[in-house]
């Protein structure tokens, strides 16, 4: 697969394709960033871009991770101020170690610039030329909206500038960030900054079904990284998955965003009364042969968490030995 | 003339009294502070608030005066960010030479501590306790709130914390400033700050005539501190002044904010057929003579003029020989 190939593969929009051509032409080290921010439990829902930067890895790309603990906060306080520190802590092992990582991310907590003088400046310089409708309407998808607040509008503002001082190319996100992202990419020339490419992932179906995202603060729709093993195969188990079905199963998609980028290939076993084993060389042939009620979601989802089992245990380890660092979190976090 | 009554004299709000009585009571070292946004030429409409603070000299309350640099560039961009430093020069010159200070009140200039880590820390906080439609509503009267930017919502954010971090006991402001200085009573209190004495002074009338208040964006409104003698003279003269009304009267206005406050008494000269020279004691026997139609306009604005050319000429003289300042500021700053 060529580099733009691997780089394409697994989105869902770009802005723009050609800028992103562009970029892989002219450039020869090129930086995506990705900010994760600390809204809650770290769960499933992040492989998605977090896949797509293993990607990333293989084309070359040096990936940033921005923990950003600031941005959780100005989200209507889903990070409170006091707790900054410990979730950036959190995330950033449940980052590092739920992947098997090829060249590690380079990590970059929000607190650590957003609140030096250099960046302010500029975020203030950013907010005289950002009406309150345009901002409104950059953050709707991403904050919570709810009876939005001041810091929902700083919101965009400071995601704008964060491409430029992470020094990134390329920005990485999930497609409910697309106004963000838009934004980000006219605003930035304002203040003297490029425009950078805006990368975008599909957003994952709930494991409870078709029609809600899944996400932390939707209950049984996710899993934790460091959920014990019997967890991990009763939710996969309990997972809709319907026979022949790829559109909106969140067991395709966990397939097709986080085992076939890292494994590359998989084999399916079952016992010989059922077609034995399976060898699959990519996600194309894996679909092929779900749509075609070839593969069971039986055996695919006992692949499944296996696979999850695996790819979690050092995760599971570590909050294993590091129950304090939960429990200091919250009951959302245990 | 008692400390409170001292301090209530000429204001038009206070919230609350009560608080104030309380202040002025338990507190020995009370500092009030006066912040003037950098927006445009410096005018007379800025002497209702200064005349107050002469009061506040008198009754042992020491002066802090920001210069709101950053405040004039958050409101629209009614000064650039490239003219923050020169138009706080220029507006701490204006403010110093144009009052006769008896002690000289403390400048304070918004940039040097409003981009520090720690007041944007609390901004931030601040922020995302203030509702969008909260926030609007604080800055409605004060800003352009033209297709409005983030910035102006910000604003009030930060004038509510200026009060912490200039350590003041009093904010004084105009009316038109109530609804961002009830804001900053309201919300100081959330992030753990005590609530301030809030005081608001009158706005005062177009030298035009009633129906707009004096203002730099109002040709002939209003008059900068370094006009000619000439313009003054023919300023006032052409001020809008019916014979015995007091109210939207801007040189009865002018006589009440800035001449009695500096000169305690005064003087009336006239020729001896239109009832000689009068000694008037303070704006009470002012108003009452004006009244009565026992002072002409014509009378009344020559003195006026007299004492503003007097009491404007030490800034006056300095701006004739800094005409380069003034130069680099702009055609409005002429």
């Amino acid at each position: 697969m060529d580099k733009l190939e691997l780089v394409k593969r697994n989105t869902e929009e770009i802005l723009t394709e050609k800028a992103l051509e562009d970029l892989l032409k002219k450039k020869k080290e090129i930086s995506a960033y990705l900010g994760i921010a600390t809204t809650g439990p770290f769960h499933m829902g992040y492989f998605v871009p977090l896949g797509k930067m293993l990607d990333f890895d293989s084309a070359g790309i040096k990936n940033i991770i921005l923990i950003a603990n600031i941005h959780a906060a100005l989200d209507d306080l889903k990070c409170s101020w006091d707790e900054l520190d410990k979730r950036a802590e959190y995330y950033k092992k449940c980052i590092e170690l739920g992947l098997p990582w090829n060249r590690k991310p380079k990590f970059v907590t929000g607190s650590d610039f957003q609140l030096k003088k250099e960046y302010i400046f500029d975020a203030l310089k950013l907010s005289t030329l950002s009406t309150v409708k345009r901002a409104t309407r950059a953050a709707s998808e991403v904050t919570r909206m709810q009876n939005p607040k001041v810091s929902e509008l700083i919101y965009p503002v400071f995601q704008a500038l964060d491409e430029e001082y992470l020094k990134a190319d390329i920005q990485l996100g999930g497609t409910d960030q697309r106004h963000i992202l838009a934004y980000a990419r006219e605003y930035l020339p304002k203040v003297g900054y490029k425009s950078r490419v805006e990368i975008m992932t599909p957003l994952i179906t709930s494991l409870k079904g078709a029609g809600t995202k899944m996400s932390a603060s939707i209950p049984g729709s996710s899993i934790k990284i460091y959920e014990s093993e019997d967890s991990v195969k009763k939710k996969i188990n309990d997972a809709y998955c319907p026979i022949g079905e790829i559109k909106s199963n969140p067991v395709i998609q966990l397939y097709q965003h986080l085992i076939f980028p890292i494994r590359k290939k998989i084999k399916i076993e079952r016992p010989k009364k059922f077609g034995g084993d399976v060898s699959i060389k990519d996600i194309d042939e894996f679909k092929k042969l779900y749509s075609a009620k070839k593969l069971h979601p039986l055996d695919v989802k006992n692949k499944l968490s296996k696979e999850l089992i695996t790819i979690f245990s050092k995760a599971r380890n570590y909050f294993d030995k590091n129950k304090d660092l939960l429990k200091s979190l919250g009951k959302d976090f245990q």
